[in-house]
Parts: C-alpha cells; structure tokens; sequence
C-alpha cells in the first residue's frame, strides 16, 4: 500500500512568534532538545530499569522526581501522561462510580471527562460569569454545604488553579482549608500554573497536584506530573496484588519514553523560569494596557492579570473581518505576515493569547502589529 | 534549589548494538529523526486541531489513521499511550467491575495490571509449561466452558499475539472462532507483532487489537495504536455526554506530541519491514542454530523459532560467573567489551534477547562474539 501525505513539517509555526497560550509553555530549551536526541528511541529510557520507571537510576528518573518533589512541595510525585490522565488517576483511586465530586466553573473539559469517564456526578461552584468568570473560593463551602443537607458526601474536590479560558488564578489555599474543615481531599489542576509561577503544595493545601509537561513545563507532550500528599499516597499508589512492585493507578508505569527525558532536562531551566514569574505578570499587564488602547479590545476575566494567558473582546477586529474581501481570515493572515501565529484562523471576535517567555523587544513587536493591523483597517 | 544529575546521555547504548527484544523495534529511521525535530515542543501536534486529535488535517493524523487501519486490515484506530493504556480502555468500556476475563498463561503483567485496576476477575488459560510455553488456542474453549458451567459468563478473552517471555506466537484465528461461537469479543495484545510482522485483524478473528508505536512499530515512547471492530466502535469510542466531540476512553485526546509525530513518520518503513518478516524469522533461526552450538545454550519455548525474540538457558554462562572474579557480571562486560548491550547486568542463567533488525554480519558478528566468550573461559 502507498501512505498518503502527513505534513510532518512546521516551518512555519517553528519559525514564527507563537501566540497560542497552550503552546507558550511547552518550548524546549536547548538540554531538553539533546535529552531527546539521546533518548529518542522507543524504550530508551528504560536501558537500567528493574520494574519501576520511578527508580530508575540511568537516567536517574529518582534523583529527578526527588528534585521535582522538593520544587513542588509535595510529598511524593510520580509522572504520568498528562494532567488529565493525572486526575483520572486520583478519581479512579479516590472515588467511587456514583460519587459526587464538587468542580469549579472554570474546569477544563478534560476534568469533566475524567469524571465522566470514572462514573462520577459533578456539583458545580458557579463563576461569576461575563466578563470576569472569577471562582469565589468560599462557593466550594456552599456547594459542599447543600450537597451535605441532601444527604450527600463528595468524595473529592477538583480546583482548576489557573483555567485555560480567561487565565485566572484561583485562591487555592481557602479551598483547601474547606476541603480540610469538611475532610474531604482537594485535587488542583496545575496543568497552566505548574512549570511557570511558584507551586507550593503545602501553601496552597491541595492533597493532589496534576501538572502538564507540555504545557507548562518545557516538555515534549504527552507528559504529566502527579503530586500527591502522604497521607493518601498509599491508596492512590496502591501496588498490583499480583505484580507487588508494580503500582496499579499508573499501570505499572507511565511515561516510558522520549517525553519524560525532556521533562528531566528541563527542570532545571523550568525552576528558574518560575523565579521570574512576577515579570512575567508585569509584562502582561503592559500588554494589556497597550492591546486596550486598540479600538474597544478589552480583556475578559479577572483585572488586572495574575496570569500570562489574556482573553481579549475584539469587537474592531469582527468589524473588519465583516466587509473585507478575506472576512475572518483576514487578522490570521495579517498577524502571519508579521511572522506571528497562534491566534486560531478565522477567529476575530475574541481570542486568547499570551506573550510568556517573549522577550520585551518581541512583546513590542507584537503589540506594534497589532496596532498597525487596527489602524491599517480601522477608523 | 540545586537538582541533582539525572545522567541524560546513552552514548554507549547508542552506540551499540543493542539486543534488548524490548527495543530492538523500536529505533527510529531518519523520517522519525525529523519529525521529532519538527514536533519537539510541548503541544506542537496540536497546531491546528478543531478539537479532536484524529480528526486533524496538518500535520495529517487523520491521513495517518486511514492508513494504519488499511495496514492493519481494522475498522477504526485511535492512537493511545501505549499497549496497556488500549488493554485498560477496551476492559473500561467493555467490561464492569467484578467481571471475569480470560487470559493466556502467557500475558503480559500490564494484562493483569489493567484488570485489577478495572477491578475484574482474571481466568487462565495455562501454557504448557517448560521448555516450551505454548498456549493451546484450544483451551480458551475449554476455560470458557468452565466458567460457564459455573454460571460465569466472561466479558471478554485477551490473548497475548506473542509474549514478551518467550517470543512464542499464538494462534489467534483459532482463539477468535472460539470467541464468536461463544460471542464474547476477542483482544489480541500486539506489542510484540504489530509494526514486526503483517498483521490482518480479519484474519486474526480480532475485536480488539493493541500495539504499542515504542517497542514493534520505529516510534518514540510512549504511544501505542488501538483497533477496534465497527461492531464495537460506538461502545469502546463513546462520546462525553457534556463535550460531545471528545471521546470518554480516550479523554478527549491521548497522544498529543512528539511520539505520535514519530509513529506517523514512521508508518512507511514499517510497512515496508514487515513484508521482509520472514527473512527475520530465518535469520532468526539461524542465530538460534549456532547460539546452541555454544556450550549447552538452549533455546526455550516453541521451536522452531516464529519471532525474534528469543529466551535462552545458558548453564556454560551460569558456571563461568561462579568461579569469574567479576561473577554474574562478566558476561555484561565481555558483551560490552565487544559493542554489544541489552542483555541485563547479572544475568548468566538465562536471558531474552532479539538480532530483529541487524544486517547479517551485525548477526554474524554477536555470535561470534559469544562463541569468543564462551570459549575464553569454557572447556
């Protein structure tokens, strides 16, 4: 048989200043680059393995997680696939089918279908909707409350610390201190906040922490982070009764390969990163400042930012896009013009950006274009 | 903080020939190099997905996907993290807690892993123990039948297409007629066939089959591919009731970076390798005939050999390491000596190991290698 055509290149995307906040944090430096020439093939991580992926001692995937636990503050951490398959694990481990677990509005679909997928009702605590979407912590109290006066004990509570629409930064320490007033374990979602601000598992009182290595920390994808608190490290942790070194919720092990090389190298460059977390916030603000003095852009969600993902209305932009002979494509192309992608094509009424990691003299450049893109059509 | 060294280089292993069965097919030809390169960063597969992962057109996994279910002669593919991950998504969906399944004497321990965590019962089809461990495709009725007799209707039957012990291929056509007369559905682990030898889901009777893209198909860890029967689409690839594109089994995407850029580039070497399995196979044979001539070297499990992996008892080795100063570990270090690794530190006693891949003279050359070192200490 003859295969068909996959464009296996990206050029384009690899060359250009990429706005797409998923993709921000997930940059290689260049130790992660030659951790992945070096273990690029199939099993190769597993050269020196014994049965355990997380005692491995060549490459010392120990020495790395023992770091990683100190960097994160959290008892013990295994990596797994990525934050969703994290969170599965927890809620497989920690629940059971029928159980109700309390989310908060701003959840990634991803924590729904881990819900879904383990049998689990959700009760939601509400945001409080356009244009902030802001998670009030004591929500989580009420919710747990009613669920309580109808006879029902959630299992687990699912925090998302920074959500993947609007960038906004729950309080993750008031929920775990409901969590712990109503003795019920707090899961936090890292996957946008884990690899680029400061992450305190004790400060923020979350039992469970689920990072993302491709998204926020350096890594090749797919590749995540489990932290989890000892007190529940036994049950999450659980081994196979039939294969005792192996663990179950992790199916032996998890991310045997090239990914996890990547991770190792880049934590190093990833703790470093997080030192600089509070420019990083600055520069954004500036960033909206600027992109606000665009026609009527305005940025949704909490103001002003404590997080590098930015939601902008851009009601100049859907203005243009209706009469110009390229309609929604044309700030997509505009913007790729300038070498900058990430913004999704046809999109024009509202997108989400980020400029984390860019330097300020491209933080400008972007900034500039899209100036010139607004003055080129506007009024 | 300060990290630790986590040893991220493999010279030696790189540099080596490698007779580790575990990862003898899954070295990555030039195109797989430069699709990692292209797809290093995080969630750069991600680029343009609508929000489905098969369904995206560049780089084309969708291309991608229709091509590997012609290769593989099945209804529906998804790519997922490896073999395991599918074996835990097919059980999930099609079977319930407290369940029985039946499996061969001969799985593989994720097998059993992916069960417990699903929280079935596991029946067994016995092998016929030593020397040759083979599975009698016939005892699947016989076990069957006997739970059945006890009121006991198993959910499902998974069969090991060829064993990481011992390399023995079982029949899985037979197994698969038993499967429809007695209408529970068949799953064929792969890890070791698919992306090795031709594999005809049709002809192999399978409902369900697993491989895994790291260890047979020329990809970077982890990922593996899941076949899955029309019949059984809808149930093992249904949808989140909330998030209606995104499929529950799969958490919406499973495979989001650099190995399934790697698996994708792969492909066309694969096909192309597998029509050469037989000449594996002889030169399999062949390695097999002149390792016995060495000392008292046995080959186990069925014979005459149908896959390259091979396990060998080696009682010459076993009685050198008694008396050697370095012990156990002189066989790893004269093999070193020689550019040769994959056989793991210690072991004298026994030891899998595969040429699958190597050019006549590397094949030639490892065996001279042994017969040398078996001579320099032997009678």
């Amino acid at each position: 048989m003859e295969c068909q055509d996959y464009s296996l290149t990206r050029t384009v995307e690899r060359d250009s200043l990429n706005l797409n906040p998923l993709q921000r944090g997930g940059f290689l430096p260049v130790e992660a680059r030659k951790a992945l020439f070096e273990f690029s093939d199939g099993y190769s991580v597993c050269d020196y393995c014994a049965g355990r992926l997380d005692e491995i001692k060549k490459p010392s995937v120990t020495n790395f997680l023992d770091d990683l636990a100190q960097f994160l503050k959290v008892d013990t951490v295994r990596t797994v696939h990525g934050a969703r398959e994290g969170k599965f694990a927890v809620m497989h481990a920690m629940c059971k089918p029928g159980d109700t677990i309390v989310v908060d509005g701003n959840a990634h679909y991803t924590t729904h279908l881990a819900a879904e997928r383990n049998g689990l009702n959700m009760a939601e605590v509400p945001t409080s909707g356009h244009p902030h979407y802001r998670v009030n912590p004591e929500g989580y109290r009420e919710v747990v409350d009613q669920l309580q006066d109808n006879g029902e004990e959630p299992s687990l509570l699912v925090l998302t610390h920074v959500d993947g629409n609007y960038g906004n930064l729950s309080d993750s320490s008031i929920v775990g201190k409901i969590a712990a007033e109503k003795g019920i374990p707090l899961l936090l979602n890292c996957a946008y906040s884990m690899g680029r601000l400061p992450i305190d598992a004790k400060k923020l009182k979350a039992d469970f922490l689920v990072g993302s290595g491709h998204k926020s920390m350096a890594a090749s994808g797919p590749i995540g982070v489990l932290g989890v608190k000892e007190e529940w490290a036994e049950q999450v942790l659980k081994r196979s009764p039939r294969h005792e070194v192996k663990e179950l919720e992790m199916l032996g092990c998890t991310s045997r390969g090239a990914p996890l090389a990547t991770l190792m190298a880049s934590l190093p460059h990833v703790i470093e990163r997080t030192k600089k977390w509070d420019d990083e916030v600055q520069k954004t603000r500036k960033f909206v400042t600027e992109m606000e003095k665009i026609g009527e852009i305005k940025q949704i969600g909490v103001r002003p930012k404590e997080h590098d993902l930015v939601r902008f209305e851009t009601p100049l932009f859907h203005q243009i896009a209706e009469t110009h002979p390229r309609r929604g494509f044309f700030l997509y192309e505009e913007l790729k013009k300038r070498n900058i992608v990430g913004i999704k094509r046809g999109q024009t009424q509202w997108f989400k950006c980020s400029i984390y990691g860019f330097t300020p003299q491209q933080a400008d450049y972007i900034i500039l274009s899209f100036q010139e893109i607004g003055q080129k059509y506007g009024d």
